[in-house]
């Protein structure tokens, strides 16, 4: 976790976030719009004090909305603005603030000219349908340009309370291009500026140690780290705009004492979600690989094929991916990959030399310019004494100037199956990028 | 979602769930905590009135357990029990309740034995490394079976406030064997009997629709259905002890309905972390690959590897999988396995003809009894007027009586193409489970 505490700036605003849906609160789905509002209301610079996930229950919505109210400039609440008796935040919410409650008329227009598209008449359309064009007197209705409720932004005391769909693709583009904007006018917000980068291969508490080392002012420059498996995220946020030009500065710190142990992510790149652009490893790797105009293949064990999915995650893969062979047995490592059974025989299939063999199998097996190849001990199962769980080899095997060259890189993940397969699929896919963009 | 509302039956416990850390607040880490405990809670029969995400912050935190414990007869607190300067929860705790601080004995006595063996001495040991021995007076330790953190539970006037560490996989154990029973203990709980199935090859809406009609009373068995990519899962939750019965007239009127589309998943079964038994479709199907004493490979073109990684999250798959082919170009589907060039010509890699060659193919280069195949349009590129994004065909070759048969299934995943390789990959996976689990 980062330095000492989030040090709010003088002036900074805070936010607290009410999503409401008994599915969440009985764990039936994961909650998508907390972890979205957060990550942009962050980058905003706003401070969010709490996300508070709330049941389809009026009387502890309303408890929930007035507290939010109270204690935050910013309070956001999606969810419950459907047709259904569980939809209850309109009605909450002109209990809360005192208000009326009337049809915003053209939300009512598109809702009844998508009813009559549909074959309904003004006299088949159900009692409830348009529950869903309610708002509430004095707030100002944002249109739905996916959906068909409305959102709202009603003024408080403190700032503003925005009030969005569930529905995440309906919140999201309404948050960005309606809520943001009010929100930036309301608090007269300057927009920060984000250092983002990934940190490969070191564990989370030496790349703390060493980023603490670097002298950074966590004042100017709000610093975060988060890990997943095999890769660490540091953020750098400059919420001030005097601050904005000392990113530079925590950058060449921060290039100079990791190498090629960090890849800075693009700043200002956002998704179609206004979400940064995807830090997947895979999608970094995919970028290079596009540009290098080299084809891959991978033989895959331990990874089962995980190396291979990730990679065509990536619409355009086919532009250099070939394809790859999960070779789950020796039998298979052997036939379809050329692994001489003497190797097998006196290494074992996890080993540096027929980890070798396979990817210099994988690259005649396909005739890719470069293959990966990944085979090692999940777990639980299959340990020995001399090769633990979380022991993993992985090989790249690449056309050279003097003929066919190969390296073997040897990792020991701690964890279970899940964390070893995975930390061993970004471990290969670091390789290629270490390979394709040398510092 | 489900009927008109939770019908809280007379005494039900409620819950309120503190979920700290800046950053999930900062939508750095999506919470897993908060949808586990909602999960179990609601499975124990405790209904969840809020899931609130606070930031590492002394007052913010304070705050919320203090209004937590005010309202709600379970509190669960998880996280900000590690060793840096953000880790708050002991401090706070220790000021909510007016409680002094102390390290637990054995919790310290693990955490140097675990220093020394990693060549610390009692000179060189961090001066912040004992913090996470610490518990506050008053409050039952329960030990960690995975982390150093101990964590506690502390009565409180309406119930009790448990506290856990925030890595889920130190939690969820801890949840599910110490917590659990001290909360049945506390609140006298009766333990629900859940009924949940998985349905497949359906949209919700329809499934819905279809259970509506069943006529199942909903006050005796809470309902609610939640949809992944390419499949449903329906729960059915009796919180009543007289109501137990009835959730075997349910199973079979549901088993009625909708025959092979259901698969009812087995009850009482848990996981490591007292989950219920993985709904993970590639858990269902590798307990029946076992079970078959059958040999399976693939051959993915779309799917890209992911029906091979799914099968190998198993342990133990190894047992029945021998490995995939992944052919991303017409000319692997060609080279590495048989499929003739004048087919690819004439119907192209996505048809159903290319689609019967390449698991004809997979079989005979792995020589597996089963072999699968998935050849189609992710998306968002390469449809044609013809062949639209989603299309997906998946054939099934098997060793039969008269020699080798295949057959080829047609469907068409609306979504983006992650979505359509997931629901792809479901469908595949499906195909198996009703060849190998008849009715």
């Amino acid at each position: 976790m980062g330095p000492a505490s989030v040090l709010p700036w003088p002036g900074m605003p805070n936010a607290i976030l009410c999503i409401t849906g008994s599915e969440l609160t009985r764990g039936e789905t994961r909650d998508a719009n907390g972890p979205f509002l957060a990550t942009r209301l962050s980058e905003l610079g706003v401070r969010v004090d709490e996300v508070a996930l709330v049941p389809d229950d009026p009387a502890l919505l309303a408890a929930a909305v007035r507290r939010a109210v109270e204690r935050a400039e910013v309070v956001v609440l999606s969810g419950g603005l459907g047709p259904t008796a569980d939809d209850h935040t309109v009605r909450v919410l002109a209990e809360v603030f005192g208000r009326g409650i009337h049809r915003h008329p053209e939300a009512e227009a598109r809702m009844r000219a998508r009813a009559l598209a549909r074959g309904y008449t003004d006299e088949t359309i159900p009692a409830n349908f348009y529950k869903q064009a309610e708002v509430i007197e004095g707030a100002e209705a944002l249109l739905n340009p996916v959906g068909l409720a409305p959102g709202m932004v009603i003024p408080t005391a403190r700032g503003l309370l925005a009030v969005l769909p569930g529905v995440p693709r309906e919140m999201q583009p309404m948050f960005r291009d309606l809520v943001v904007p009010a929100i930036r006018k309301r608090l007269a917000l300057e927009p920060p500026r984000i250092l983002r980068a990934k940190v490969l291969g070191m564990g989370e508490s030496w790349c703390e140690a060493r980023v603490q080392r670097l002298g950074i002012d966590f004042a100017r420059a709000e610093y975060g780290i988060s890990a997943k498996p095999g890769e660490l995220v540091v953020k750098f946020i400059a919420h001030r705009r005097e601050d904005h030009g000392y990113l530079d500065e925590v950058r060449r710190l921060l290039e100079g004492e990791f190498g090629q142990d960090i890849h800075v992510l693009p700043e200002g790149l956002t998704d179609a979600s206004g979400a940064p652009l995807d830090v997947e490893h895979s999608a970094i790797v995919h970028a290079l690989l596009l540009a290098s105009g080299i084809t891959l293949s991978t033989a895959e064990s331990c990874t089962g094929g995980m190396i291979s999915k990730c990679l065509t995650d990536h619409a355009g893969s086919s532009a250099y991916f070939l394809g790859s062979v999960v070779a789950y047995h020796d039998a298979v490592k052997e036939r379809l990959l050329g692994v001489p059974r003497e190797l097998l025989e006196r290494h074992g299939a996890v080993s540096a030399e027929v980890c070798e063999a396979m990817a210099r199998g994988a690259r005649r097996a396909f005739g890719s310019r470069l293959a990966l190849a990944a085979t090692g001990i999940a777990g639980p199962g299959g340990a020995t004494a001399e090769k633990p769980v979380g022991l993993v080899y992985i090989g790249l095997a690449a056309e050279g100037p003097g003929g066919e060259e190969a390296a073997v890189d040897r990792s020991l993940f701690v964890g279970a199956r899940e964390m070893v397969r995975h930390a061993a699929t970004v471990r290969a896919l670091d390789l290629l990028r270490r390979r394709l963009a040398p510092r």
